[in-house]
């Protein structure tokens, strides 16, 4: 698990997100994965409830008229026993129709990633927001 | 053609326009290269008149007393019949003197990359912009 | 030196420096390493003094209430007689509690990166920003 297969995986994952494949985005989380953010009382486990957390940010996205991008950088990796624990630098970019973009969010993401059968997945993500520090 | 060369490729390509290098930005593209934008009602073809558009978008730069940045990140890339197709994510950011950075755009650019003598170049983008869905 | 390795590099120092941790931060130059921006009327020379402008920077963000985070990106190398000379863009975003965040600096980061004891550090660094052309 090299730094380059690591940015190919959140490019193509903050793709498919932000296109709203909010199905294959959860496949890119181990089954049992969780997600955890400062919004949430627990985090969120598995594929299914981590879909459907996605599908109902898209509705929103799109009722609101906007386009979002998640930026992935500054990524800092370490092993750990069970593959990767890489921290990275996060921004939600979000543009209405016919507006300029606006910075929305400026996170840390926390991700412990692992390989199944070759592919890289997120096993146990954890969000800290820059506004409630 | 790997990840790392493609990412010295953009930094290269895109310090060369913000930094009003007109002429020399044109020439990586492919002689006959396009560039498609949705302001354009047919794709820009060839180096010259990618190279004018370039010198027009640097006069209104300078006239604005503005400094562009072009990010960019988050870039997938697979392999096609004559080359790469890679799919990125841009953002410009334009300063004024003595003023704060905006955020000027969001976009995606698509583009198809090609060796020729042994240098990248860029035979074939399309933008899409996030203001204009 | 490769480009993954200086990613590595400044995504390690960059968190340090938004993390508080001057001292550690100071550590990745050179002990007579030097670090000048506009704002200064001479660089500032050695980690003592580079580690006391961080600690101060560190204050102020805490007395505004604010996170900085320091983006770093398009990032081209060539080597030098003593190392690599690597320029980068660099935006600093800035978020106050319960606020957006705002992208407060753009501005062109030119290092001088050199291996002391198999560790990368930064042996010269030049700022220029955006609004002060």
């Amino acid at each position: 698990m090299d730094s380059i297969e690591i940015q190919q995986f959140y490019a193509r994952h903050m793709q498919l997100l932000d296109g709203g494949s909010a199905r294959a985005w959860a496949r890119t989380f181990t089954p049992d994965g969780t997600f955890a953010a400062p919004s949430m009382t627990e985090p969120v486990r598995g594929r299914a409830d981590i879909a459907a957390g996605a599908r109902a940010a898209v509705r929103d996205r799109a009722a609101a008229r906007e386009t979002h991008r998640h930026w992935v950088n500054m990524t800092l990796t370490r092993e750990v026993a069970d593959g990767v624990e890489a921290v990275s630098y996060v921004q939600i970019l979000a543009t209405s129709h016919g507006a300029a973009p606006q910075v929305r969010l400026s996170c840390v993401m926390r991700d412990r990633l692992v390989r199944r059968d070759g592919r890289l997945l997120v096993a146990e993500r954890r969000i800290s927001r820059d506004d409630r520090p």
